[in-house]
This record gives C-alpha cells, sequence and structure tokens, in this order.
C-alpha cells in the first residue's frame, strides 16, 4: 500500500474541529466531507450538535480506526492534533491552517512543533497553509471551497503548488470535459511534496494525465525523478510560476525562496514533462494527452483538416509558433483528397474541407494514412448536418493514430459534439488556439520520450588533470575532455615566450597567467594578434605591468561564431549543463539550453535547437555550419566531468568557437567549489 | 447616411437563388434571415415554393424597394445578379460563393466581372467567399452558418479578414458574456474592406470595442486611419494573423500575399490599436475595454486584490509579462489595509485578502483610492458568501475608476457572478491568464491613447544635399539631419588622404568612396585604426586594387553599443522607421521597433523600450547611456526626410553607436527609389 493511500482512499475520516456555525471552517468542511460513504466523525471540543468531544471517541466510532484526520484546528493547536490522531490510528492528516513558517515569528516555532509531530509518529500530512484536496470519484472532497461540491470525476489528476490554483484548474478541466480524477493543493509542504503526489500518481489507474503546478522546488532531484518515473507511463504537463521577479509576493505566499524558472522548465522537460506557459494552454495539453499519447518520436508530423480556411490559418500559425510540423502530404494523398474537394481550397496539409459533404470521412482517411502523418488535428464550427467525432470514426482511422478534434459553435452545439466525442472515445477541444496548444503538448511529449529512450553513458573517469586552475590546466583538462583548443605554450619567462612565438608563428595571443585572476581582460591581461618579436615585447611589458608572472602564448584562432558552454551545480537541481550563444546581446536574450547532468548524447543534440538564435549555427550568410554531434559529445562531456569530481563548482568554456574547422575552446575557467563559496 | 446603412441596417432584403431544398445554401441563408424584422423576399429561378422567380419581382415586394441582396448564385451568376440588384433599388450586396480570383483561372474573369459591376452601379459588395455578417441586436442573421441563430445581442464588433473567424470570435465573444453588436467576414475584400467597416463603426452607438482580425492588407494607409480614428473614440484591439511562414495556404484562402506581420502589427499600435497574440487574448481584451477605457496615460498603475495567493501569483507573473505595472501601495494604503486583514498575507499590492470578509469593500476602496493606482483588478474563487461585483460597488471606488473582476469556481457560480456584474456595469472575466490579459488590454489602449494625443511635427524641408549618394555625401544629409557623424575628409588623391591623417590624427578609418558600393567591407574597402602614413600607404594600396579613385578618411569613433536605425518605404505601409541592436544576433532576434513616418517625439521616444535588448542601452555593465530623447530626434528626423522626398527609397545608419558622448553615425546608406527597383 502507498503511504498516500490512507489520505486519498481513507477508509474512515476525523473532522477534528468541525464546527456547527456555518461560516467556520470547520462546519464548511465537515459538510464538504458528508457525502463521503465512508465513516466520518466530527469532533468539536465543546460537544456541539453531538458531536465527539475528543479525538478518541471519534476514532472509536470508526470501525477499523480512521485513515485520515482532517484538522480544522488554529495553527497553535495543530501539532498535538497530529499526535492524538496518530495516536488513535490515523495514517495521514490535513491541515488547512496558515500562520506556519510563512507567517514567520511565532509561526516558525508551530512550523518546528509540527514537523517534530510528523516525525515522532510517522503521520502523513498534507499541507499546511492548503485548501485541501478532492478526489470526485469517491465523493472525497476535502476542500473548504464550496464549489467543489459540483465536480465530477474525471482522467486528469492535479498536483498544484497552491490550494487556489488547485480548484481554479479542478473547474477549469471540469468546463474543458475532462474533469479531474484526483487534485491536490500541496500548501506548505511541510511533509507531502509534490514528488510524493506524482509516485502516488504512478500506479492511479483513474489518472490518464497529469497537470503539475509548481512555485518553487525545494528538493531537485527527488522531484526530477518523481516527474521521470511518472512520465514513463502517463503524460505530465507541467506549468512554472516565476518567469518574472515575483518573489516578495511568493515568498509571502510560499515562504521560499523562487526557483530558477528557466532550469526548472528545463530541467522538467527533460525529465519527461511537457512545459506550458499558461493554466489555458495546462488545460488544452491535458484534454489532449489525457486520451492517448503519440509514440516516441523526435519530430512527429501533425496533419491539419479544417472546415474553414481562417481558424485554419490560426491554428497552423500557432502550431508553427510551438515549433510543430505540418508535413507536405504525399502526391497520393493529395491525388485521394483531390478527387473528394471541388479544386479552390488548399490540400496539400492544412486541408481546407470547406463545409464537410459526403466523402468527408474519406478525407480524414487518407490524410492519416498519409507516411508523413503522426497525428491529426480536425478542426470545424459546429453543424447539425456535420458530426465531426463519428466522421473520424467513420474513417476508421481513429484506431491507428491519434487524433485531437476542435469544434466552436454555440454552447449547445459545442456541448453536442463534446458528448458524441465521449461516445467516441475521442478528445475534444474548443478554439483554434487551444486546439494547437493541445497538439503540442502531444508533439512535445512524444519528443521528450523519445529523448529519453536513450539513457546517458554510464560511468566516467575524472581525467589526470589537477588545479591550481590556471587557464592552462583549464585547457588542459578540456584536452583531457577530448574538446580542442588553440596551440599554447605555458611561458616562466620572457624568453620562453618569445621561444613560444617562434615555435607556434604569428599571429598569437598573449596572456597573463595566474589562476588567482579570474577576469583577465578586464585589467589588462590578454593581448591579441601579436605577430612580431617587438609586438611581443610590447605584450610581455603590458603584462608585467598587470603583475603577470607567467604568459601564456597561444595561436589565434580562425573567425567564427562564438558560443558559451558551461556546466555547474545548481543550488537545487545539481550540475545543469548550458549552453547559449556568446556575447553581451545573446546574453540579455537569455537565449540559453539548459539541461540536468549527466545528459545522453541524444539529449545533449536537442539543446542548440533550442535557441531561439540557431540559425547563426548553421551557415548564417555562409558562415560556418555546426556539427550538432561535435557539440553535444562536448556538452555531454562537461556534464559528465563535473559529476565525477565533487570538488568542482563549475567549467566554463567562453568563447567556445564556432569555425570552419569545427569547435574551439578559446577561454576555459575551472572552479573549485571552496572558491565558489567564498 | 453611411455607405453601409444599407447592409447593416437594410430596409428590406431580396434573396437571391433561395431554395426550398434545406441542405442548400440557398435555403439556409433564407431560413437564417427568415427573423428579420424587415422584409425579406426570395428569389427562385424556378419559381420553387411560391417565391419570386426574379429579383424585379422581389424588389417590387417591398415598399421602397430592398436595401440589400443576399445571393447565393454560384459565380458565374454573381455580377449579372448585381446589376439586376442594383437596377432594383439595392444599394448593398453580400456574396457568400467562392471562385473567384483566390482560385485562378475563370475565376479571374468573374472577378473582373464583379468589380465592373460594382464600378458601374455604386453598389456596395460584401465578399465574395464570406459567410456573412449578423447583427443580433436587428435580428438580422445573413449567414449560412447555423449556430447564429443563438448568438444574442452584445456590445463588441467583430470585424474579421475570414467568415470562419468572424464566426469564431462571435460565439467565444457570447461565452465570454459580453456578445456582438454587429460581425463582420470581409472575405475577399473585393468592395467592401475592414477600412470601410470600421469607419462605420465610428458612429455605431451599440458597439463599445471592436475585435479586428486581419490576415492581409491591401490598403495600408487606409487601415491606419480608419483605425486611427475609430480608436479615438472606443477601443479596438487587432490580431494578426501570419508569425510564421504560412504564406502558401493563406493565399489560396484569401488570394493575396501575406502583409509583413511585424510592420503591421507596429503601425497598428501606433495608430492606437491594442495588439494581442491570439483569439484567447482577443476575446480577454474587448472584454475589458469593453466597460470601459481608462484615461490616456505612459505608464498606468494597475492594482490587484486576490482571494487566493496562488492564482494572483499567475495573475502578478503574467502582468509582468506583460509589460505591466504593479506599483507598491502607498505606506497610508498599507496601514489601511493592515489593520482590516490578518497580518500574514501580502499586502502591498497584489493584495492577498484570503477569504473576502467584512471590510472587504473598504480594501477595495483603499487600493482604488491610492494614488499610484488606476486600475483594479479584483480576483476571487466563487463562493456563496461572496459577491465580487457587488463589494466592488460597495467600495464607492467604481464611479472613480475602472475595474475589472476576474472569478473561477463552478458553471452555475461563474454565471451568478457574471449576472452580478452585469447588473452592476462591471466587466467580468473567467481564469487568472485571461484577467491579466484583459488588464494588459486596458493599459495598452491607455498607452497608446497617450502616444497618439501629440501630433507629429507639421512640416518638414528636405536640406539642400543631392545624391549621387557616396558615404560623404551620405553623412553630409545626416549632418544636415543634425545627426553627429565623426570627423572626415573625402580625398581624390594620397596626397589629400595623407593631409587628412595629419589634420585628423590618427587613428583613422580608411574607406573606398564610391556612390555605386553599396557594401564596401565585403570588396575590402574599409581599412580601421589606421594611425601612421606608412599605415596609411598599406590601405590606400588596398583600397586602390579594390578599384578606388576617392577616398574618406575618418577619424576612429570611441567604443559603445551598435545600433541600427533607418527609414524606408514599405510596399504596404509606406515610409517607416526601424530601430533596433546591431550585428548578426540582433538581426537573427528580429529585435526591432518599427513605427510609421511621420512620427511624434512621444511616438519616436517609446520605441527604445519596445527592444527586447533594451537593457544593453541604458548603463549595461558601466557601459554607456542611452539619451532616449536623442534617439528619438534622430528617428524622427530620419522619417520626416524621407516624406519630404520622393526620389528617396531609404536611408540607413548602420551602426549608429551609442558612446559616452551620444549617439553618432558611423556608416550611412542612402538609396534612391530608382536604384531600389532596379
Amino acid at each position: 500500500m502507498h503511504s498516500l493511500t490512507p489520505l486519498f482512499e481513507p477508509r474512515g475520516i476525523i473532522v477534528v474541529g468541525a464546527s456547527s456555525s456555518a461560516e467556520k471552517l470547520g462546519a464548511v468542511m465537515a459538510q464538504s466531507l458528508s457525502n463521503y460513504p465512508s465513516p466520518v466523525e466530527l469532533v468539536n471540543s465543546r460537544g456541539e450538535n453531538g458531536m465527539h468531544t475528543s479525538i478518541a471517541a471519534a476514532a472509536t466510532a470508526i470501525p477499523g480506526g480512521p485513515d485520515l484526520a482532517v484538522l480544522c484546528v488554529p495553527a497553535a493547536a495543530t501539532a498535538q492534533a497530529l499526535r492524538d490522531s496518530a495516536a488513535n490510528g490515523a495514517k495521514a492528516a490535513l491541515v488547512c491552517a496558515g500562520g506556519f513558517a510563512e507567517a514567520g515569528g511565532p509561526g516558525l516555532e508551530l512550523d518546528r512543533d509540527v514537523r517534530a509531530a510528523v516525525q515522532e509518529t510517522g503521520i502523513r500530512l498534507l499541507g499546511p497553509n492548503t485548501s485541501g484536496f478532492f478526489v470526485p470519484r469517491l465523493n472525497l472532497r476535502a476542500s473548504f471551497v464550496p464549489g467543489v461540491a459540483e465536480l465530477e470525476p474525471g482522467s486528469v489528476a492535479v498536483v498544484a503548488a497552491s490550494g487556489g490554483v488547485n480548484h481554479v484548474l479542478a473547474f477549469h478541466l471540469q468546463r474543458a470535459g475532462v474533469g479531474v480524477s484526483l487534485a491536490v493543493g500541496i500548501g506548505a509542504g511541510t511533509d507531502i511534496t509534490a514528488p510524493d503526489v506524482l509516485d502516488y500518481l504512478i500506479s492511479d489507474e483513474q489518472t490518464k494525465a497529469v497537470a503539475l503546478h509548481l512555485e518553487t522546488v525545494a528538493d531537485g532531484p527527488a522531484l526530477v525523478d518523481a516527474v521521470a518515473r511518472l512520465s514513463a507511463v502517463k503524460p505530465v504537463v507541467a506549468l512554472i510560476v516565476g518567469q518574472n521577479d515575483v518573489s516578495e509576493f511568493a515568498q509571502s505566499h510560499t515562504g521560499a525562496l523562487a526557483t530558477s524558472w528557466r532550469t526548472t522548465r528545463a530541467v522538467l522537460k527533460q525529465a519527461g514533462a511537457v512545459i506550458v506557459d499558461d493554466e489555458n494552454q495546462l488545460v488544452a495539453a491535458v484534454t489532449a494527452l489525457a486520451s492517448r499519447r503519440l509514440a516516441p518520436a523526435p519530430n512527429p508530423g501533425v496533419g491539419l483538416i479544417t472546415g474553414q480556411a481562417g481558424p485554419g490559418l490560426l491554428i497552423a500559425d500557432a502550431l508553427h509558433s510551438a515549433g510543430v510540423t505540418l508535413p507536405r502530404l504525399a502526391q497520393a494523398s493529395q491525388d485521394t483528397i483531390g478527387a473528394l474537394l471541388p479544386p479552390m481550397t488548399f490540400q496539400a496539409n492544412p486541408v481546407d474541407t470547406g463545409r464537410p459533404g459526403p466523402g468527408y470521412d474519406k478525407i480524414v482517411a487518407a490524410v492519416a494514412t498519409d507516411p508523413a502523418i503522426d497525428v491529426v488535428a480536425v478542426y470545424g464550427l459546429t453543424e447539425p448536418v456535420a458530426d465531426l467525432p463519428a466522421s473520424v470514426v467513420a474513417s476508421g482511422a481513429a484506431a491507428s493514430l491519434p487524433f485531437l478534434i476542435g469544434v466552436d459553435g454555440p454552447d449547445s452545439d459545442v456541448e453536442r459534439a463534446r458528448k458524441s466525442a465521449e461516445l467516441h472515445g475521442l478528445p475534444l477541444i474548443t478554439g483554434p488556439t487551444s486546439l494547437a496548444h493541445g497538439i503540442a503538448a502531444l508533439v512535445n511529449d512524444a519528443r521528450g520520450q523519445f529523448q529519453r529512450a536513450e539513457a546517458a553513458a554510464a560511468s566516467f573517469a575524472w581525467p589526470d588533470v589537477q588545479g591550481p586552475w590556471d587557464e592552462d590546466r583549464a585547457k588542459e583538462l578540456l584536452g583531457a575532455l577530448g574538446i580542442a583548443t588553440p596551440a599554447r605554450r605555458s611561458c616562466s619567462s620572457r624568453a620562453a615566450a618569445h621561444q613560444a612565438l617562434a615555435e607556434l608563428g604569428g599571429p598569437v595571443a598573449v596572456k597573463l597567467l595566474d589562476a588567482a585572476v579570474l577576469h583577465k581582460t578586464e585589467i589588462g591581461g590578454v593581448h591579441l594578434g601579436v605577430d612580431s618579436p617587438a609586438a611581443l615585447d610590447r605584450a610581455l611589458d603590458g603584462l608585467e605591468a598587470a603583475g603577470a608572472r607567467d604568459f601564456l602564448i597561444e595561436k589565434m584562432a580562425p573567425s567564427g561564431v562564438d558560443l558559451v558552454a558551461g556546466v555547474r551545480r545548481d543550488p537545487v537541481f545539481g550540475p545543469i549543463v548550458v549552453v547559449g550563444l556568446g556575447g553581451t546581446a545573446a546574453e540579455v536574450y537569455a537565449d540559453v539550453s539548459i539541461r540536468s547532468a549527466p545528459l545522453s548524447i541524444r539529449e545533449a543534440e536537442g539543446m542548440p535547437a533550442e535557441l531561439q538564435a540557431r540559425d547563426l549555427l548553421y551557415g548564417f550568410r555562409s558562415g560556418p555550419m555546426l556539427d550538432t554531434a561535435e557539440l553535444a559529445a562536448v556538452l555531454v562531456r562537461l556534464g559528465d566531468a563535473l559529476g565525477s569530481n565533487d570538488s568542482i563548482a563549475e567549467i566554463e568554456i567562453n568563447p567556445l568557437r564556432l569555425t570552419r574547422d569545427g569547435l574551439i575552446a578559446l577561454d576555459a575557467v575551472v572552479i573549485n567549489v571552496e572558491e565558489d563559496t567564498k
């Protein structure tokens, strides 16, 4: 039995702090739980309305004891109520009250008390500071929001950081026609956190897709692990709040510092989640995914059949923006379709059918059986003469391929289409843009599964290179990792420098060499394009004036496109690999791709495609062409290196230049953990 | 009377090509129009079901004659039906059929016929290739989409490029509770185009806000003018399709090349429209704007009051992403609120009220009367005990400030809140992100009005500078426009070049000077950092080898941040001014701000703030600070210059360098109209 089964499928419940005053939380919660078919016993210390006056008495009234204690008592009474509940058989508890760590002051002490009670008793605690959870299928609604009584059973589980968002999503999912299987607001997450619930959902058969809402992440590896295991068996869609600096408000709400938004999105995507930007996209995504996933694939092809060209254009535009491919249909498919439609509409994909008429099912079949098509989107205004879900089924193609149907029309017509879709087991969505978001989620889920299908290489041994990490040693490390660097000489004297120039031939870069200096350029520690002994002397004069005793003489690299690549330890997620374009402009655009390390070659190969400026890397204006596999190898090795040496905090190559001869690391910094925390 | 009054408020209608076969377009259209209270007469050439057999007979049956002819005849019969209708008194016609110009081939001839009929008769034609229009308030539904029968009167006008999108938006607006006042699908736009309908809407009292959907723009200045005049009296929200290359499909649909998406968005924003990204944002925007606009302001402050912190965080995050400001409330406001709420919630803005209780209206009043607040967003889950619209009214603040209310809950509760909002005359929206989009629309509308409040300077005389436009002459022009350039000498001999070096002092740039060479750098025509007579001789050798006879010797500029600024003639919108970051990276990010010229200083001052990389211009890493007014002056003058000289196609400054001493134009190109079209 899962440790959360007593919470989500309790054999009996006690409500502690129940009340007979209708406006009080304890009354609302008791009312909300009153429809639960297993025993629910109420505790009120004053014995109002014949309620039990003690937890022990209430527990005794439940054959086999209570599994779940729902606590509607003030913060100060919570720890004791937890201990009493556990002592009387409760294995799980829900605490809605606020006023613990997030409130600061005396709340910090109350938080410690609660944690101690959990620790001592082993009770699983949801909350504090949440509006609860609900499992409509079981008529279990542990929430003080009255509207939850109207929620019907569905197929999507909601795991929300916030109780409020949990409810918002549940209502929206109900409106979308998919409904919730189980919906939880994590709240403070003192004991039960999102990873715990995700773990529970792995074997929850009613849940076909999971909507995950995150504000902060306390334990990054646990979250990544839970998402990876869950997304292996059912789709997970994640909405991460905090693109902007709303940390003051967020902190008051959650009592935790906001986790890096960009990194969280990247590593959860890598773990197999589909990442969305807002709750509307989240609802569209799980609506599409709860029905049927696509097979893992790097770039699934989408067929779009639309009854109206204008909405079709909106859909196609949104799909392109989402990076989804609408392949041109094969000539044979176009011929079949051409025989069924008047000639004036577009038929190569999207297929513009006009008002669906006889033969519509054959058009659907022609698109679905095209070899380039992996999923079909069908859109149309509702019409009495057209039942889109039925036509899709009539095509015979729905058995072999996932479909997503989009309709718009008056409420009653949309409802009729929804019922038909439900009858035929097909997902249905309203609105062109939402249809596109649903399709994008199906495609991104398939891509995520594909990338995860290849495991990272197993063991990696740190090469025999040690600090102190001046540039020469850092580049020696890169060399040992198989990353190209320019020919160089480390020199301890001016004579050696002249010898190096003679050996390497000009022009060379002449640099200060000192592990203690992280930013050479800023103190005049770099001279470029030195091509004569006289120029070298001038450069060495300058370096010595800047305090240099050792010099690095290095062959100048050919021109190209500068990247930045590195690996560092994220405080939440551990080693992460980052690649982006070089230069201040790229930095301002925050145009980077991020992955958790270790990563597989296939995962690393997906990184450059995520850069907005990726065109610059592939022959822009006759520039050099990136060998994606070569860059992937660099990124994988950087990740492996950090993973294999706990004393290293960060390795950064800046710039990593893309030249006609491939990638070459022009400068590199390695930082020890000690230095980093100074 | 407006020329579209006979179309949208006809005293009588004839339906030509009506049918008694229920599935035919002519039957559906006749059915759809049958509820129109003024006379509707049907024409069927075979006299089915006692219909008139001729247009003349039908027209005679209408006292005063028909204003509108709805044609449900094939493309080939359309021109004649138009002539017959006009001859029998019709002043407007709707043509739904396709098969004209967009179909190519024989359709082109049919298109010419129709245009000739319009020209000869002066009849106003909506279509072809549209599913019609509807005015629910008048029970006028000229559409063959059956669901339009269920559309109720509302306050938003829809002007859509596509008949399909017109219907989609109407159904979504009905669901949003605002409904449509009038909704039109333009279709082919052979006669009546979007600007015509926008012009009609200026005096349409039922219309409080306008939703504009565009695919292509035939007449840019007419559209800009219509949007400017309409947005001066009521808000206009525009959704422009075509961010991505979907031109093959779009062309099949509209028969026209896609207009530049970026430019269209920019110039319509400048004209006063609020620009949105998809139809969901469009619906949220007009829902908010149909109730009440904000006063013109450069940066209105938004107050956010939320019953639940989690959704509040979603809203605040989305508002920040949309560039909307949530000012911190004044201490006095916070004190007032602090006395009304328990201490543990955030109260500085957003104001997290928790479950609304007694004193909620006073909290609303405190936020609304804060001096930094210009509009208030109020959000909460629906609860039987809380009527948000009533509480807002109870605060007494709704009279002095615009509000937007957001709720989520079960359908029935949301419906109850919507009715309350309607009763109290307040706009209401569902979903945190949609609430944020609604607020952003209110703010952007106020910003647009503010920028438009200042007219562009009146007259501008082209300075006394003429081509041929080599770099020296181009910079002379810039100088005459008041734009700084480096000190320079134009030299026709090596001796003059040496003299120039002596006068200017090194280092200098030495460039090939030839109006026929547009890209000097690519042919080795630029030598930088020349600081000695010997280096100058080497540079001149190189230039002569590249074919130079004249040279430009120019003082090297200090380092800084390179911009690109220019003005050119857009094929649709005429002179447009563009500014962006320099370099290939910025080009790949397409990070530019665009305006139609002439433009006011205030409009130009808004441009750098639109750049994603704007941080780079304002002291990034101790770099130079842009004087926004200085850049605005450059951009205004560039626009004025092009506007005052029809022979110039383009002026581009690349780079325009931002230095510690201000902006300086390092290279400039002026292109004549003749050269441009070569």
